[in-house]
């Protein structure tokens, strides 16, 4: 396989499955070109109704045929049915090399591994999490997986490079138009951005819904413009698995520990101060404690921030009311009070992935961000971070919004400097999910780097009484406690391509040896 | 010329200026095919700051030559500045042969005369109302005008029919990224959806504000992420001439005989009975006597519409606060309480017209509005009406929605049988806007024609008390009283096509010999 070096060192074919692939050139050095893919044309005479009787009368009404493309969103995210239920009536109907392309999988998918198995599906191009990355690193799926963040999702379904022949949208509300939204409903998931794309770009669009109200279903975040067929089923997921009840803050001593040191290190760094100050986080135990931190933090200083994002949590959505943030712009509700307020308050704003994370947009507002907090599982010396696969080479993760959200002026990855008997800084990632011209600052329970291309944050932090280390002596201190692990022994097969939020390729993921 | 019928016996020319023309061939007969056009892909790195120092800089930005397309939103009316400070700046440059692609114009874009008498503008592809439908009408400009509806503005651009360079959005709020909205500021003009096109396909998106907010400006009908430039001016426009303070309902009792009709016949025929009873009403004194009517007899039945369409007025927000009304789905506000509504009101949703009227969609709200009133300048026999010249063959208004509204279930023509000593009910339309199989029902002060062929009408209006007569009657009573008009003289030249929703001609206006 005729192979060539990328901008960061990593080795990347020429092409793969007879599409040539365009090797990463650097986080900011793609300017689009081209024009943006044309969904198909049609017109209003042929949309007199959307209703059909069943979720198999609108697959028949897709016309599939072996080897095409089929999309799902996850805002169910653990509690979804629909994936599961498509791909079985794609199955039962003898349809063989079905791209699966899902804005993510989670473990309830697992189903899916009998269908790969089987040849139904051939490979999944989006977001694999579980026993469906196990399955891609065991060299099951016939063909190279592809995975994108959020953004690089949109993007590629935008730019033509993801095409999707029918997608599955599973709405908690809907009218018979097809205006959709995740508001309300027994599968109320809050936020439903992440089908916006497939809802404008796939040539067959159905909406899924176990909750048909009449006409007008506002807002409509999916619009009945864009949709060919409606269709009812009992349930579309399992509530208690959509959402959290609550959402947990870490009682780990060591991880309260650097969610405080973010929170100082956002302040002591001066990026309170801004005028927009603005931030994003997620919902990891870590997460969520940074949050808390970060309450006390501006409230003792009367800051306010002109926003944040989300995925949304009741700890975000506390901090609104008490009117710490001015708005939530979301992309994910991860609790019920998360989902209650994005129905109830005007300054929850559901966004989409478009206006948050595409790289071949004009502007997004991720990069608008004066602070992020991310997790990972592995980070190294030149700053490059990892979240997809673990040190032992298996692919467990997909990227979700990582590459995308380290586009914040001060992105910070927070990590225990062990994760079980593993050191979690490493002299070189087993896969780069992004490059570390990305990353900002790396915050363990042990101390704090600051990436030396930021010499600005390096100086704006002479004198914060935080524990300010070089990356090196974080490494030598987590090696010196863990070891070196063991390097993951590979098959020659690239099973998986790390794709870049601008549609190049960052790194590749090989079959495992086992 | 060479030159084929279409199907209602318009004379088309095959082609025009080069363009090849495809004849009318039914309302309902195109099916679309094809797919979309696909903007420029660009790229986040390139919009570091989108704040140009003045309109004179956004406008370079565009890289505009000889020949470029650049649009408008009309949002403002006739208190709109933007249009003419951006052709005069135009003019300036020495550009020649600009196509202008608005939604509308006003009288007050009189000063565009000179452009077009200068060389500066070729022709118009969109609207135009008073002095330069005139000039139109003169031959004045150099190439043939082509008449679209808003929703086959939309549909042309999205096809990639009509190509625009570069727009100017004239933004009452607006945020450094670009979001912008019609609700606040002193330029506010309420629902801003009738640029949502050109922020999506135009090649350089420039919105101009006169009220630039800290980002989030929120919502964001145009997204910053199509936005290429953002700069200020002093004003956008005249208050006075955006909104009106107050809309008048018509005091002449003839007017006010043919609004009570309308609402009486949508009562008589059944129409409020039906379960997702709705409708849509414009403006015009007519129309405000209209919904007076209405709300008495919805009151009375104790019906109320689960949307109405605007057009949006004082006398549709009182419905909707009286809960007569559930949405109020708008493209326009017409005075200041109909701005201060959809600033407000949840229920008061701002539409754009992919959502409202495309006709190359997956449906649209306009067809399933129940009833729809609109006024006209002429009706035939055939129940084809014209919106667009007079009688005498002046080119003198837009279409405006009327071609994408006359799809409700029932679109109801509200005309007084004479305008001025002309009778508005013809033998043959001076020109076709919409055909008459679109066209339901006509209401004049002296009597109520159903279409023959909705024999479904005819039916349930049996034993109403209505004074119900045939077409050719009322025909014969206005020309009894008016005689019959004067046919208008024409030259040869072809200077206006008026392109049906979907794509096709439906009828040419000519030269008029003067």
């Amino acid at each position: 396989m005729k192979m060539i070096r990328n901008a960061i060192g990593r080795m990347i074919p020429y092409e793969i499955d007879g599409k040539k692939l365009k090797p990463f050139g650097g986080a900011h050095e793609d300017h689009g070109g081209g024009r943006k893919v044309g969904p198909p044309i049609r017109a209003i005479a042929d949309y007199k109704t959307k209703l059909r009787s069943s979720l198999d009368e609108a697959i028949d009404a897709c016309n599939l045929k072996d080897g095409m493309t089929v999309s799902f969103h996850h805002h169910l995210r653990n509690g979804d049915y629909l994936g599961n239920m498509v791909m079985d009536r794609i199955a039962k109907r003898g349809l063989k090399d079905i791209v699966v392309a899902p804005s993510a999988l989670f473990p309830v998918h697992e189903p899916m591994v009998k269908h790969i198995e089987n040849g139904v599906i051939s490979h999944i191009e989006g977001s694999m999490n579980g026993s469906l990355g196990r399955a891609c690193s065991l060299g099951k799926m016939s063909k190279t997986c592809v995975l994108r963040s959020h953004g690089g999702r949109y993007r590629a379904i935008q730019d033509g490079d993801l095409h999707i022949d029918a997608t599955f949208i599973a709405a908690p509300v809907a009218d018979p138009h097809g205006n959709a939204n995740g508001r309300s409903g027994p599968s109320a998931c809050g936020v439903l951005g992440y089908s916006v794309a497939d809802s404008l770009y796939a040539d067959s669009v159905v909406v899924v819904t176990d909750n048909l109200v009449p006409f007008p279903n506002y807002p409509w975040i999916i619009r009945g413009g864009n949709v060919d067929h409606v269709c009812q089923v009992e349930r579309l997921g399992d509530p208690e698995k959509i959402v959290s009840g609550t959402t947990r803050i870490t009682r780990s001593p060591a991880r309260l520990l650097i969610a405080e040191y973010a929170a100082r290190v956002i302040r002591d760094a001066g990026i309170m101060d801004e005028p927009d100050f603005s931030f994003q986080a997620g919902a990891g135990g870590i997460s969520l404690a940074f949050l808390k931190y970060m309450a006390e933090i501006m409230r003792e200083k009367g800051v306010k921030a002109n926003f944040a994002r989300g995925g949304s949590t009741k700890f975000m959505v506390d901090m609104l009311e008490e009117d710490l943030i001015e708005y939530i712009l979301d992309l994910q509700c991860f609790d019920i009070p998360s989902v209650e307020s994005v129905r109830r308050n005007p300054r929850h704003i559901e966004s989409d992935p478009f206006t948050s994370y595409n790289y071949h947009a004009k502007g997004n507002l991720a990069t608008r961000a004066k602070a992020a907090v991310l997790g990972a599982t592995e980070i190294d010396l030149d700053f490059n971070v990892n979240v997809n696969t673990h040190s032992d080479g298996w692919l467990l993760h997909g990227i979700g919004g990582f590459a995308d959200v380290c586009d914040s002026s001060c992105t910070i990855i927070t990590v225990p400097l062990l994760r079980g008997r593993v050191a979690s800084i490493v002299d070189s990632v087993t896969t780069v999910s992004s490059p570390g011209e990305m990353i900002d600052i790396l915050v363990t329970e042990q101390g704090i780097a600051v990436n030396p291309r930021r010499e600005d944050l390096i100086e704006n932090l002479k004198g914060s009484d935080l524990p300010l280390k070089s990356i090196e002596e974080l490494r030598r201190m987590a090696v010196n406690i863990a070891g070196r692990a063991e390097k993951p022994q590979y098959e020659d097969r690239i099973v998986a391509l790390i794709e870049y939020r601008d549609g190049t390729v960052i790194d590749t993921v090989r079959q495992l040896k086992v």
